[in-house]
């Protein structure tokens, strides 16, 4: 246990709140991967990160050792592209929408994403619900889609960033998740290896997402702000709340269902707010108009033409995927048993507790109670309702999408509580959207 | 890494300052000890216990849960059995005093001693120096020459509380040493294992201790008197200074030498009075002497008496060492080269820097390096004078004991740095105890 004491020394510094060097931290990060400094070092290091902090110099150190770490994908100067980020959320279906939307547009977009974490949901399980589509593309295959339609949706690919991985792994087992510079870090590594010019973060703050409160998502917002702006890139934040499930669909192929709705111009409106909001800062980052107004209207003109649903088609194509759902969303696999869940009561509806309806959810199915579990595609629950208003006894609330009628019942007690009643009138929940620039 | 998912629960709450309940902290040790918990996982706990501390409650539960995970010594209730610790200092030869002093005076004292840890020296080394004498005895050997002779100085048995030794080879790689509540519980369970009745425990602070500051090595005392007295024993604390080293000896032999000079009614008067000290705290403590005062006379008698040395020799031979070094020390293993050093100057001596000698014993081969090396029990340094006084130039200030002419040259000037010179009159250096009893 004594053969490596210069990382013992590096524990230490950072112990008493010292910042590591640029050099000493790519020095943990190779050293890591190549197994030559033990995991139980790293582990303490990581929890003295998480008792310490960074500093800006730090983290941004931390995020080149991660980027240097692996390979980095490098696009065509006359090809340049974009990428988005979210911090997490229930029924975040966005990217689905954004991606091909953005590519109809004509601006490049590579999106590699993650499956669920804890009670968020994530993309790569939702376009699983596509029968037949993959997305464990090798970097070739990722470069001639790209070239050919302009746009990919697919896994986060293990050769860039690998220290990320490595280290995310071991953050996951040791409680050291939750440090704004080592979360920072790891999405802009990720996102800075992938080659992304112009780079969009949603972070979002809420019952639903994993910072409670908006100034902690403002914090990480400036931080990740800060890595990209340091190493060249075009970034902005949107900081979003997360209290109700964005849309009205939570579950992989009611979300991908809902996606659709949205790229043929229709779908809830808050996923179309969301998405032309998201949409409008990557074409003016881009380049491609010269306000977000401009930016808005080419983008509210697009949903209403079909092309981004027709962009999808392509991309679940040219990814093996059955496109036909684009056109008939009955071809998703469907639930074998769907329950309504009506209002107990009349009364003011306050609000729909997006943790807890991602509770429900993951009990029908379609999330993950472990790591390595499989999900449900079919399973999950679509709100018929949101909260902001007056309720009568009888009305339908929701829709439970389960395996079977058990299932269904099991849920029910968690899907109840999710519905939030009030004695005084209520209003919609607030959507608005701040901007981080840096 | 998903197998022990209640461990990851366990590092979250104590990140966020939670303690942990005694069960909780049985689990952690066994499981640790069993190889059930990785080290990763221990390590992150180690590093939030170091941020976050412990609750008096839950530092006890530790220390129980530390004793819990091996064997117990039990003795004789009409043979109560008394203990000392001291948290590590330089020049500290008092364990090997102390012990057969009150063996001599019918008291029972089972010692477990470490060796050198960082720049101090530990018991078991110095008694190495002894030719042929055996320290790593079993449980069995222990008691019965507990039994035959009424002491024993050995080193710290593996099969009593071995959570601690896997915790500490952890902690020792982690940067998580220096916590309060860890080093409590370590010294602690030892203790408690060994089956002692009464317990006195030597913390040392200044420049020669592991802590700086006597408010630090209060709290620390405080701790240990806490735990003592939760499990039932009589436990007090010494606060003593560690500015300059601990008599003139520092390094293996000499120290034995200067021990038995004690125990011969001579040697350094601040040896003797820590004895002193140490000592009637004891015998009051275990019921043989009614007042301090009365401890202390009697005692001091006992080293006039030279019984303290018999009782040495005996122990000497009754572990398979050499016994007549007490009668003639000079059979102690003698340096090849032994050197004078010179005041360079006229002047006041303020202080002879306790940490600076002992880092020139260690460059004459006293101390370690690096964990496992071996030491030469011949080197050292020999102090001729101590500060506080006025010192003309050409005045021998202290003697190199070293393998070679070599060595000595390539320790001169740590040792000649040690000397700290003052513009004005100096004192001789306070020796006042405080007594911590919880």
């Amino acid at each position: 246990m004594s053969t490596t004491p210069s990382m013992v020394v590096l524990i230490e510094r950072k112990k008493r709140g010292e910042a590591l060097t640029a050099s000493e931290l790519q020095w943990i990060c190779h050293g890591y991967l190549e197994g030559e400094i033990p995991d139980y070092q790293v582990a303490a290091w990581l929890m003295a990160v998480r008792w310490r902090g960074m500093t800006g110099a730090e983290t941004l150190a931390l995020t080149d050792a991660l980027v240097g770490s692996g390979r980095t994908l490098e696009w065509p100067a006359d090809q340049p592209v974009v990428d988005k980020h979210s911090t997490g959320g229930v029924g975040d279906k966005t990217s689905i929408v954004l991606v091909p939307l953005l590519a109809a547009a004509g601006i490049t977009f590579v999106k590699m994403s993650g499956r669920g974490l804890g009670h968020t949901g994530g993309t790569i399980d939702k376009l699983e619900a596509i029968p037949g589509l993959e997305t464990d593309l090798d970097l070739d295959r990722l470069r001639r889609q790209v070239e050919r339609i302009g746009c990919a949706l697919v896994s986060q690919n293990q050769s860039l960033a690998p220290a990320d991985g490595a280290l995310y792994a071991l953050r996951d087992v040791t409680a050291t998740v939750d440090s704004e510079p080592l979360i920072a870090s790891s999405v802009m590594s990720k996102k800075l290896a992938a080659g992304a010019r112009a780079i969009v973060l949603d972070v979002k703050f809420g019952r639903g997402a994993f910072m409670a409160n908006e100034e902690e998502a403002e914090a990480l917002a400036a931080t990740m702000v800060a890595i990209g702006k340091g190493a060249g890139r075009k970034v902005r934040a949107v900081l979003s709340p997360m209290d109700e499930p964005l849309g009205q669909a939570v579950g992989n192929a009611l979300e991908v269902r809902e996606a659709i709705d949205v790229l043929h111009g229709g779908g809830p409106a808050d996923v179309r707010e969301l998405t032309l909001v998201l949409g409008s800062h990557l074409m003016v980052l881009i380049g491609c108009a010269a306000t977000l107004g401009d930016a808005r209207s080419a983008l509210a003109q697009l949903l209403g033409s079909g092309v981004g649903a027709a962009k999808l088609e392509e991309l679940i194509q040219v990814q093996g995927g059955d496109s036909r759902v684009v056109a008939d969303p009955d071809l998703l696999p469907p639930a074998p048993h769907v329950e309504v869940f009506e209002s107990p009561q009349d009364g003011w509806l306050e609000r729909v507790d997006a943790r807890l309806i991602a509770q429900a959810a993951l009990e029908l199915g379609a999330g993950r109670r472990r790591k390595g579990d499989a999900v449900d595609p079919r399973t999950g629950v679509r709100l018929v309702v949101k909260g902001g208003r007056r309720i009568a006894a009888g009305e339908p609330l929701a829709e439970m999408h389960a395996a079977s009628e058990d299932a269904s019942r099991a849920a029910l007690e968690t899907l109840s509580q999710a519905f939030r009643w009030s004695d005084c009138p209520v209003h919609p929940f607030p959507q608005a959207h701040r901007i981080i620039e840096g």
